[in-house]
Order: C-alpha cells, then sequence, then structure tokens
C-alpha cells in the first residue's frame, strides 16, 4: 500500500472527529441570523488547508458569505484539479421530526447523523485528507490541486459566478471534482453524468387589506388561499404533465438508447416505494421511475401557507397565500426562461380581484458531461480500485447548478464522484453518512490523483 | 329621564374602565396554554355580576373552560329574558398586524382597539350594565333577567349545549336576548333574524414517510401539498358554485319577495370594496353581493400549510400538507350532513398514491326568526328611543350555533340585539368597538327591559 493509503488508514479516526468538528457547526446560508457560524464553517476549512499543507489559503469576503481558495500546483506540464465543494447547508427544520439533535453528530450503525454530513460537508472534507495524505507523507503530489469552497450552495451561488468570471486565473483548471452526489446503492460506486436544471418560483397572493371574518365575509370577496390553490392545481394535468405553455419545447426527448440504459441499472421499485411507505409512485405517465427521476423534468410545491394554521379552527378569510413552487429542468431547458414561463403563466390564470406577485429565486442550467473525458475514465479506475466493483454511470435527479457555469466560464468538466447514498435522507430530517464510504472516499479521491496523469490523452 | 338611564349617563366612564380590564383578560379559548386566563375572565364576570345585584351569580365548571350564570326573577306573571354572552375571544395572531397591543385596550377616534372589543366582551357586558342601572338605582326591575355566560364560542361550544339539556328549569325563559352581531351601519340600529350555519373541517394529506429532496426525489413520488391544492381547486367551480354533490339540495331559495327586502336595505358597493382594499368583489354567480354575504352558502380556506415557509428556497418535496376550509351554511342545511358530504367528495378526489384524512371541527346550524315574534318588536322600539332612527332587520353572513340551539332546547327565540359594525374587523387584526355604541347599547338594553312587558301578547 502506497504511504498516502497507509496515512489515510492510519488516520481515519482523526479524519472523522475533525469531521464532527465541522458538522457542529450550524452554517445554514439560507437563514440570515446563521451568517456568523457559516463564516465559523469556512474559517474551520481555512485551518483544516493550512495544516494540510495547502498553499495560498485564502478567505474572500463576498457581498453574501464567504468562498475559501487554496492550491498546491508544484507542475507546469501535469493537470491542475480544481475540488469544489460547499460548507453550507440546508435549514434543519423540521427540528421535532430528528431523531438526534441537527447539530450534534451522533454515531449509529456506521453513519454519522448530522445535517451537512452528507450535502456536503462530509463528502467534500475527502478531498482535502485525500491531499494530506500525501503532503504528510512526503510524498510526490501526483496532480496539481485547487480548491473552490462555497457557503452559498443552498440559496443558489449568487457570488460564486461573478467570483469565478473574475478569478478565471487563478481557477484555471483541467477539470473540476465535485463529491455532492450519490452512489446508485450500497458499495456501488456511481458517477453522475447528467445533473437536473431549476428553476425556482414563489407566488404570493394578496386579496383584502386585512384577515377577515369568514362568516360576515364569506362569499362577497374572492379568497386568496382558494386562489392559490386553483392556480397551482392548473400546473399539472391528471397525467403529471406540466401545463405551462413552451414548457418542454427544449427538452431533449429521451432516446431509445438512453432508456435501454436505464433498463440496465440496477433499480428495485419495490424496496424504493418501502423505503417511503408508500404504496404507490407517481410521475409524469409514460415514463419510468428512474427516467422520471433524473430524465424528465419536474414540478414540485416546496412550502405552502395561508391564514391560520394552529390548533383548533379559525373562522378566517385570509388576507394573503403563498407558494414556493420549484421545476427541475432537463437539457436543453434554460432557467431564465422556464422562470420567464411559469411567470407568465401563473399570470394568464390570476383573476382581477386579488394581486398575484411571482418572483425567481434561485435557478440553474441541466447539464450532460461527455463520457469520454479523461477524467471520467480515471475516476472509474480510481473508485474500481477502491470499492473493488465496477462503477456505474448514471443521471441525477437534483441540480448542481455550478457545474453548467464551470463549464461556460472555465471552459471544463465536472467530475462528480459521489459518496453518498440515497439514503443520506438530504435536505431531510436525520441527514446521515456512511463513515465507511467517508473513508473510501478519501482513499479514492487520492488514488484518483495518483491514476490521473496516466489517463490523460 | 328614568333613574337607570340616568345612571348609565352617570357612570359610563367607570363601566368603560370596568370593560378594559375585562379585555386586559386574553381569554383565547382556542389555546390551551391560555386555559387560566378563560378561568380568569369568568371571575371577572362572577365578581360584576355579584356587584351589579344579581344572585345565585355560580361559575359551572365544565369538561373544558367554565360557564356563569345569575338571575334577578322576582315576577311569577312576567317574561324572563335570558342574556347570552360569551367571554373567550379568537386569537390575536398575526400579532405584528395590530397597530397597538391586542391585550392593552387603546382608544382612539372614540374607539377601543382590543381583541374581544366588539366579540363580544363589549357587546355582552352592556346588559350587565343595564340590570346594574335598575338594581342599583333601586328602580323595579321591569321583566326577570338571567344570565348565561360561556367561554367557548369560540371553539363551537363544545359544553354548552350539554349544559343547557341539563340545566332546562335553570335557563327556562322566554326569549334569549344575544348582542353578537353587526348594526347595518354606523347610527343604523339593526337587527339580525337570521344567521348562517357553519360546517368547519380540516383536511390532512401525508405522503412519503419524510421530506424529501425535491430534486433526487420530484418527478417519481405525489407531491402532498400539489394534491391538496388539486383537491381545494375542485371544491368550487369558476362561477364561484360549490362542487360538493348534495351541498345545495336543501337550501331554501331566495324569494323575489325576499331578493326585494335585500335592494332595499342602504348598501353602498364601492365603499365596500374601498374599506378592503379591492377593485373587484367576488362570489357565487347571479346573487348580489348582500345575498352572497347573507342568504347563500359559501366555502373558504381558512388556513393552508405544508413544507418550507421560511425566507429563501429550500428544495423540499413535502411529506404532509393540510388546510382548514369552511362552509356557512343557510337554512335548512345540516352541519352533521355537509360535513359528511364534505368527506366524502374530498375522499372520492383523493388519489390512491396519498393519505387524506379529513376531519370536523365545531359547527352549527342555520336559522332565521321569525320577525312577528313580540320580542323583537319590543327590541326595535328600544333602539328607536335610544338611537333616534327606524331599525333595520336583516341577515347576517356569521353563525351564532347557540341561537339555534336554544331554539331546540329551550323551545324559545332569541334576539340578536348586536351594537356591533363591521369596521369593527371581528378575527382581525385591530378589532376595535365603538364607545359610542357601548353607552347606547347599555341604554338600549335597560329600554327594552322597560318596554318588554307591554309588548306580550
Amino acid at each position: 500500500m502506497s504511504a498516502p493509503q497507509s496515512y489515510i488508514d492510519q488516520h481515519i479516526n482523526t479524519f472523522q472527529d475533525q469531521l464532527f468538528e465541522f458538522l457542529r457547526i450550524p452554517s445554514v446560508s439560507t437563514d440570515s441570523r446563521h451568517k456568523g457560524y457559516v463564516m465559523n464553517a469556512a474559517k474551520f476549512l481555512i485551518h483544516q488547508l493550512e495544516n494540510a499543507g495547502l498553499e495560498k489559503v485564502t478567505l474572500h469576503e463576498t457581498g453574501g458569505h464567504p468562498i475559501v481558495t487554496a492550491e498546491k500546483c508544484p507542475y507546469e506540464d501535469r493537470p491542475t484539479v480544481l475540488v469544489y465543494g460547499h460548507y453550507d447547508v440546508q435549514p434543519s427544520d423540521p427540528d421535532d421530526l430528528w431523531n438526534t439533535p441537527p447539530f450534534e453528530p451522533t454515531v449509529k450503525d456506521g453513519r454519522v447523523y448530522a445535517r451537512g454530513a452528507s450535502d456536503d460537508k462530509g463528502q467534500s472534507f475527502t478531498h482535502i485528507k485525500a491531499v494530506e495524505s500525501y503532503l504528510k507523507t512526503d510524498t510526490e503530489l501526483p496532480v496539481n490541486v485547487k480548491f473552490i469552497l462555497e457557503g452559498e450552495e443552498e440559496i443558489g451561488s449568487p457570488h460564486l459566478i461573478p467570483f469565478i468570471k473574475k478569478h478565471k486565473d487563478l481557477l484555471a483548471c483541467d477539470m473540476v471534482l465535485i463529491s455532492d452526489t450519490a452512489m446508485f446503492g450500497e458499495d456501488q460506486p456511481s458517477i453522475t453524468y447528467g445533473l437536473r436544471g431549476l428553476a425556482y418560483m414563489e407566488i404570493n397572493i394578496v386579496g383584502p387589506n386585512r384577515d377577515l371574518h369568514s362568516g360576515v365575509y364569506g362569499g362577497t370577496v374572492e379568497n386568496p388561499a382558494n386562489v392559490l390553490c386553483e392556480i397551482i392545481a392548473k400546473l399539472k394535468d391528471s397525467n403529471g404533465v406540466i401545463q405551462i405553455p413552451g414548457f418542454y419545447d427544449a427538452v431533449q426527448p429521451l432516446t431509445a438508447e438512453m432508456r435501454d440504459a436505464y433498463k440496465e441499472l440496477p433499480f428495485n421499485e419495490e424496496e424504493y416505494k418501502s423505503g417511503l411507505d408508500l404504496k404507490e409512485l407517481d410521475g409524469e405517465k409514460g415514463y419510468t421511475t428512474l427516467e422520471r427521476s433524473s430524465a424528465r423534468p419536474t414540478l414540485d410545491v416546496n412550502g405552502l401557507w395561508s391564514g391560520y394554521q394552529g390548533e383548533g379552527a379559525k373562522t378566517v378569510l385570509p388576507a394573503a397565500a403563498g407558494a414556493k413552487v420549484s421545476m427541475r429542468l432537463v437539457p436543453d431547458q434554460e432557467p431564465d426562461k422556464i422562470a420567464e414561463l411559469f411567470t407568465d403563466y401563473v399570470q394568464s390564470l390570476a383573476p382581477d380581484t386579488v394581486t398575484v406577485e411571482v418572483k425567481a429565486h434561485h435557478g440553474g442550467y441541466p447539464i450532460v458531461i461527455d463520457l469520454d473525458f479523461y477524467g471520467l475514465k480515471a475516476a472509474a479506475q480510481a473508485f474500481r480500485d477502491v470499492y473493488e466493483k465496477d462503477v456505474l454511470f448514471s443521471r441525477e435527479g437534483g441540480s448542481i447548478p455550478i457545474v453548467a457555469d464551470f463549464k461556460k466560464v472555465l471552459g471544463v468538466n465536472s467530475i462528480l464522484m459521489g459518496f453518498g447514498l440515497t439514503r443520506d435522507a438530504l435536505h431531510s430530517p436525520n441527514e446521515s453518512f456512511s463513515l465507511k464510504d467517508f473513508h473510501r472516499g478519501i482513499k479514492t479521491s487520492a488514488r484518483f490523483m495518483e491514476l490521473l496523469p496516466d489517463f490523460v490523452e
């Protein structure tokens, strides 16, 4: 075994403790009250990167949460890998559904439970430890490595794209390495070569100038909550087909070849259902569950609110109602265009009796990466060596908008080397991450760096 | 001027201070954390009734909030008036929309602002003061008077009906006097002779066993929030007609005579709209605004909740969604029957992919009182004498379910002697009550007692 691989095995307990320290920081980027914690997570990374032996470790202030960069680039003639990750996390609510405190990492059955355990603290941390395994053992780092770690992924990375555009030289590289996706199943190494895009919208409907007594006023004025439901009901038909005019115009149809490839992926629909306690799955008619989960666009209500939500009954006719609605996009749908189509359609459904406001939150482009890219091949071999199993290539339903931006601004492909699992419960209560995969992830990353020079074409 | 009427004029400032003390007690019956305050409000009334000179003043414990009774019944051969009121109030939320604290009565432009100012502390308190004006001036009380004051009106009076059934003798009377309605306009005395009934429902929809990542799972499972919206959208058609099968079966159609009477009521639609900051009103096609507000049944969403409601964007596919939906009923719709029809219809719309639970909160029967009843005539004359203006008789959109129960159990009519105004903002932030009407209300109640014996047929 190479010195770095031995170093990883010997220090895995320390690495875990360091990860737990990272997970204890409630770096919720979407909540402005947590701004200080997000900064603390950035500082934790600064310390880790410096300690690993990286150079030019820098905390860049932005208008929002900071961006952390670092590098170790000894070679002019070897490929440069830019590791991207994010140290911010989703909100932990609903907190009462967590079995253990969301920001107190708790180990159970070989998994660590905490918000951000998988998405993306646990996964991104592997690469820092991989580089450390070279630099601390005085082993030659096989490639140039750079890091860019942001604190705004969960709010749509508003400052990252301007930053990349402004720092093209600092970030110049041959590929981006990202661990923020799930493997296809336990012990089944997987590389995601496709991601859906995102358009995230909010609808706010305002009716009368105050909450009204539903007895006195009921029947005479439009009810914003009823209107909201009527609008949302018209966004999809009974076959799950999205009704926004023009929504499907840019969607690349699934080819027979693609559909065959989906069929070959191991997938147990019964297990999928029972894991969610559902009797029936549902979605767009005419497509399989796997196709619907990654190759077809979707529309989902993410949040809904109006009037009285408390205990008992309050006979109020609410003054306002609102919803968050997001759409997952596939090539070649453009988020801005889709946001515009959504807005136009919702406004066309809005009656004159209320005021309907539609605004766009963050969006992201869908992407599919060419399977012939040499970086993907090296990553697949690294996985094979560590996991002792062939890699599956698949498309994923989630969005990492930055992948499209790296392609556009830096002109490079991304390698989505995920160590997570679907059962990690990202964005849900009781998020977790397998400690075995944390360990294998570090080893896979180190092995990837070792193999990469041989794969350059 | 009679001694009682002079006494009222002389003591009006004291009466106001006593009312403010009453309003400072946050007796929110729907919130179990306020149980102690509801009790405090009951004790306040005990003290007031005893001090006024009433007899058999009693606090009756129930399974919930207490019922207060009292009486002064010197005569065998004169009519007995049972005053009904409620000392519980609606929740004050949303608190941030109040201009002054909801439980700190604040006087502005001749109105007192506080939760319960009009509904029903301010209005019901008038009758205690009216009786006091006789007993404190050693003037012969013209009729027998009884009181029944409850603390559960805003949660559907669950213990009142059993109490009335059990205490028919204690409560035996010739009519019930209730001040819990609005006058038709400022300085326009009005008697409500019709009330709508109520069926208040809650829908809870459960999908997957946890909140899911909308990227990873979006497109594969049914979204409870989308389903909720689709169900609610099917409750009414685009003409505002309720789609629940059988819903209108028992509805008494509006006769030409009734419609003519509605046309004669003073009503300024432009003022109504501008008071609500609305460009357009809305409701069931084919009926006027006034008809829709009181003589036609309605369906309104009272509350809506699902998923993420916070700042920014959270890409969650919610595990559950819920709504509170209530219907106002007109003669001869029965609340239990309507609740059953609602439940059946919602269940018929529910897809197999989620679990839909429908439950009924409190309900109430609609009622219309015969305009020939002598008590109504005496009340109209009392209004005329105090307000120096003819009384309007109208139907109201709200519900006072107990009116139907008094008819059923005690066999008596109710007189709805409202001193409120539509602008009182019942159930809304900044509820208020005119102090001038508080004063005139006490005088009208006292005058009514004085006149009543002469109207007995």
